[in-house]
């Protein structure tokens, strides 16, 4: 079944232009002035953007967490993404000390398999390095097509894995050709400050902030940078929140090292006197690294702007305020930290990024879109509008005004973090593999349609293009 | 007349994928899998990629310089340009201090107008800023399109403008859309470092490359960016060559300081022991800023990686080794400044940056070509293979290994820099506006057949972009 | 006449310990618990501080300035240092291009010389650099023991001397053994932002300060110390106020340069909020560089305490509030530039240096007296407590609090900056020489009694030693 | 019994100048020209120097380590340690997790108390910090007057405590008034390169460097003057060997951080190059951190030069080629870390430093004995000459002309780094607490008349006069 979509806006990493755009089995077939039409569904996007869908690299749905489960799963999450114009997300596969990696895989496999209504994949943590988990490695890579390891600098006696399995890890990646993930976080001095805090009487929501100062995030940053480089390894820091972390990977990055960061809206809109709101409900903004004070938005912004950080994530990781969130009453340490972003993340950078001028639509959908499929191996099929990708595409009105409020959204959870928040532009319809999820704001999709999506390995469009030149 | 490009791998500054080109009326018309080719003209791209005509955004083509004027004019650079793959060259237009600056541009104009054999532009030096100057700018603008303007901080009692004169231009450009070029050396010090070597009897060619330490050269970059910053303004740094510049231009992007940089393909291969070759041939590799010792390779490489550095442009400002660079025999001060490198650009950055994997092949795009069009106010018309944009087409095979010499470059001058560098690829065909002036490595163009392109303001397609959001 | 003082607590950069100390022939003879007192002036300092005699390197006596001449001369200048402890200053000395330098020194011995009440010295100023300047210099070296000259980087048109003056100015200190001041302000940008604040209507005090943003400054002082660097002389910041400028400081002392800092009290407690005191009154606190936000304190603090700035000088250049400051009212380029600070700065860095913590005892008279006398060639006859040294001494009462006033100061000034200051701390009697000049806080000097002090070259002291160990 | 030691150069931190110094009681009593000498035993210094007694802030003496013990004890360590110029050591006591540390502290009492021939003290490692351990420190700090602890951020398995540990010994030192030290070099990954380089046969000396590369050392560093900074506490830096690690300390105190480093005399002459040495005797150069490319000695002269860098410990601990070192024959990681420092520590600086026109004689003095003491809480009895203070005097010739040798060196062990260095200048006589232990360069002491020193809290001295001051 052909498509053909007229006369919008057509937006790439590097261009922009008005075009028809030919869909045929699910893929760009032809972009052109005028093209033939006759026969062909016809899509009218006149006045619209046509941006590749959104790839959110950095999702926790249905993740367990201090005893709760986060509440957005991969039905109500991924419709949620779709409405909001992300058609891919990757979910992190958390796992267990002492279980094959397989299991947990498995148990991922498990909660997505018949929800989700967009395309995902996943990454996986590594929360050890031993013998058994390096032999499963190449096998998770080959046949799971997961080509992304997850390390935890921070939660001490949790998730938090030390220095050498971060080192092991960098060096695995690079033999390999993954990417590693961290959370960087100095955890061993976070967790004595959550005690002592504790110990001190200090149980608000935002003790949780005081006791994460941006240093810590900082100090892990440019530990976890200095150890990819000294591996000659690739790192991309996930959820940087502050101008010390930024300065870490600006640094790295000069140095010519492999490294990349994450940034969230969350932390380029809000900030940490949010956490400060009475009724507990500071604890609606209790996600970890917490919100910061106002001045570092501005060095987020910078840094999106001259490509020193590369990429959005959601972080979503959606917990009710009541029956969840409250687990924290009188004690910070108990609040399920996370938030629900998965929806609002690209209208969020559209509005405040491009309609603000602090970022080029062209920077817009390299951060929303390009980037992360690039380096999560996804790239050409996703991240783009070009002949061969896959037809996911977001028909995007940038004149709509709206409000972003609970009422409207369509996560799970009881409340939205940017309730109230003005934005311009919205997604009228969105289509995965050619075919509609949501069409005129309505969704149309079904429940199991998305698939689970193999990845390549880091740079292995660039690796392939390097061997046919040394090749010829 | 219409024309097929068909199964040529197309690149653009985002993208990479094989598909068929329409061209018609000039333009690119249609892009996608098997567009039908009846009766059409077919080239067979096949193995090939298919970039965007290179915009040299540095030229300095039949220019006066110490009492000589550079070998190369409109008629055999742009030839030279051409057969290395560039399709628009924006050559420097200089002005004399109380003459009118239309005066100049006419000048320019006579240079250029039945000799280039593809498009061009003109960048207008600012020597001093006046009541006269001021009001004659907005109609450089509006009528010439003339919408960049270059400050010399460099060759004292020559060129050399003061801050004061820097700054003001700073502050028109805001108040018109247009963005400042600077040479950024410490002129004062190099004029007396200058004299004294001359005073110890110093001569060789080596001592041009002492008395103009790198030093001097991150010192005027920072005083640049820093009244760039304060300003507010837009600023681009021509030909960067070493780390001491990099790191001025990459903290005050770090800023959020609208400051661009350019370098170019002398300074990422050659390096300072090329100035004391016997037999006064380092004179050949005379020109300001000079090379530098090579460690300073690496840090311009990882800018361009990076994203510090956005732009490379040949600065070709060629002098026969006999009857011109010879005038500095005995005194290294007459010499006169400049190379021949518009041809070799292209392929050099192919060669030494893709094939060897310091940059992608979308960075190379968005280097070579991409980024000089969005600065300099040449985008979408030129700097892309998009629907709608010229079709100023390079074909390129990335396969043949060549060796660059004079015996074989088109250039009038009497030796290449880069003699006897091997290089991997070379445009086979390059297409101006649809039309071949390269076919099958024969020129087949005609002089006076390259138009000289108006340019829009800086920023122009954003701002309306943004403008259209506004209203919307 | 022999003096003993007694019981004291003697302070030196390095020491702190009680002790007595032998006065005679104008020198510190010999210091000793119980030192034998039979027949000698004993003098009780028990509880005191026993200081060496400040030495302030930086005053503006009777100077031309815009039309009028600072309020304090030699007389009223140095009765006032006396009273704050400082024992010796080191005046600027105005030149004028085209007059011989022996010229200028005449005019300012003649201010000087019947009137000082303690030691001085005289820097020269540089306003251009030519044979005759040259030829001169040795001279005034060799005969008048001046050996540090200040060129000017600011006050454009009137002061400010080019790149290539500074530059050529620290070959001739190399050369020389001479230390080079600079005041380090970008007067070209100034110069612009001045005539535009002036041109839209902005005629109060508070765009002194506005029209010479901090950048101006750092920028500026960077410059300089590059220029310092490359030319592998040595060079003194004058009057630093701000976070850029300390930074640049910072850099070029990591990098080995010989590059020294002074700040100034007024920079230390008061900021730029004091320039927008009502009724006119911001004119009192208007010098240049100007006041700054509060927030650069603590990097002058930090830079004190850590030795990145290393001098106080109190850049004293009085001028009534009645009479001087008002020639600015409607224009605020009219208002003489400076203030009163030199009785106060002794006790303003003790008060809020040592008091509060920020910095030790010994770095006090670190800053406060040793190093300016060091670096000045005045060492070890001036700057400290020790056998051989003159009998500078300041008996210091650390317990007094008091506030500082107008009413109570001895400048002959209108008003004081310091108004309503609390400080702690108050000098009780002061020794030049060996001779009181203030003793149980009465002025009991005598006028011309202060003695002109012919310098030694930059680093004299350190270069006989290294003689000494060559020969031996 | 009286002494007076005539017309020497007394040189302190701050001053030099020539006079005569009478001891009195062990202590100093008085200073002057021409004191009265009549009755007295009189010592000419005409000619030399008299500095205070070195303070070597840093030794292992009979250290156990891997299986053997270090070679020179407190007799022939102190020994030694005096006939270079050193009259206070203070060593490393090391605890063991478990066990209370007045037990480790008595076993240290028992290695020293009759050995030692000048005065010492002792750090306290800190392992691991529980609810025993900090009942007891403030115990330790009472009674034994120790007053820094040291934490080893490497040596994984062994010494190696964890971030937590180490921020809260920085908490603990805060509110007890005492000093961290740290060794900073990153464990982990030292870890994981030292058994690659096993697993891949790189046994010799050479991979002890290469599998501790300077980045790890300047990331350790960075972390813990982090976390310094955020607990507001106060730090040491020990054996700082590279640019990184340099480049973090300025940076922290660029920051106000209380932050402070140690070089040692072999990472200023020797480098990397000495560790290929052939026949093994590259074994002779395996401490840790390892010795650095040459390129860094520049930048530890320049950190003392402008303090960011304060102190020298001579890291002693010495262990024979034959028999000890060579336990690492055939694996790197066997041999015995530690080098042979104690006694050339002094002149290597003097020589180096102040002979080469690197330092002044006042930081020299600063360097090698004044600043240890104030750190260290041994000021004003140790680290001047100063009345009050303790008579740990060395008579020092700065003319001799020598060449360091196993030959003629006074320490047990069978080599010396130095060999064959040329240095100028020698102690030709050292007193302690005004007794010859060295007299015109023979030893005189007696073994055990070295006392254990208790110290004072970290800036007691300060505080005291702060509290003074509060009082009055």
């Amino acid at each position: 079944m052909k498509k053909i979509i007229k006369n919008g806006t057509i937006v790439t990493a590097s261009d922009t232009y008005v075009a028809d755009v030919l869909v045929e089995d699910g893929k760009v077939a032809a972009i052109g002035r005028d093209l033939p039409s006759d026969g062909l569904e016809v899509i009218d996007a006149e006045g619209c953007y046509l941006f590749p869908g959104g790839v959110d690299p950095h999702t926790h749905l249905e993740m367990p967490f201090g005893g709760t489960v986060s509440r957005d799963d991969f039905e109500t999450g991924t419709i949620a993404a779709a409405f909001g114009g992300t058609t891919t997300v990757i979910d992190f596969c958390l796992t267990d000390k002492g279980v094959p990696l397989k299991n947990s895989i498995e148990t991922w496999h498990k909660k997505s398999k018949d929800k989700a209504v967009i395309d995902y994949s996943f990454h996986l943590m590594i929360g050890e390095i031993n013998e058994e988990v390096l032999q499963e490695i190449p096998q998770v890579i080959e046949e799971e097509g997961i080509t992304s390891f997850k390390v935890f600098m921070a939660y001490k006696n949790v998730l938090q894995a030390d220095d050498e399995t971060l080192y092991k890890t960098l060096v695995m990646a690079k033999e390999q050709g993954a990417l590693v993930m961290v959370h960087a976080e100095n955890g061993d001095v976070i967790d004595f400050l959550t005690k002592k805090a504790l110990d001190e009487g200090k149980t608000d929501p935002i003790y949780h902030a005081l006791t994460r100062p941006p240093e810590l995030e900082g100090e892990a940053t440019g530990r976890a940078c200095l150890m990819a480089g000294l591996a000659d390894s690739q790192l991309y820091v996930v959820h940087v929140t502050c101008r010390e972390a930024v300065e870490k990977i600006a640094e790295a990055r000069s140095k010519g090292y492999n490294v990349y960061g994450e940034t969230c809206p969350q932390y380029l809109v809000l900030d940490q006197s949010d956490m400060e709101r009475p009724n507990f409900e500071g604890a609606k903004y209790v996600w970890s690294p917490p919100l910061r004070e106002k001045q570092h938005q501005e060095h987020l912004w910078n840094a999106l702007k001259n490509g020193q950080l590369q990429a959005l994530g959601s972080d979503q990781c959606s917990f009710d305020f009541e029956g969840q969130k409250d687990l924290g009453k009188g004690d910070f340490t108990k609040i399920p930290n996370g938030g629900p972003f998965i929806e609002d993340r690209f209208t969020v950078l559209f509005s405040e990024g491009v309609k603000k001028g602090r970022i080029t639509l062209n920077q817009f959908v390299d951060i929303i879109s390009t980037r992360s499929a690039k380096l999560f191996g996804l790239f050409p099929e996703k991240g783009t509008i070009a002949i061969g990708s896959d037809a996911d595409i977001v028909i995007f009105d940038p004149a709509v005004e709206r409000t972003i409020s609970v009422q409207t959204h369509h996560m799970a959870v009881d409340y939205n973090a940017f309730e109230g928040m003005k934005v311009t532009g919205e997604p009228v319809s969105v289509l995965s593999r050619g075919e509609f999820v949501i069409k005129d704001k309505q969704f149309v999709g079904a429940l199991g349609k998305g698939q689970y999506v193999k990845r390549k390995r880091f740079n292995a469009a660039e690796n392939k293009q390097m061997a046919a030149l040394s090749k010829s």
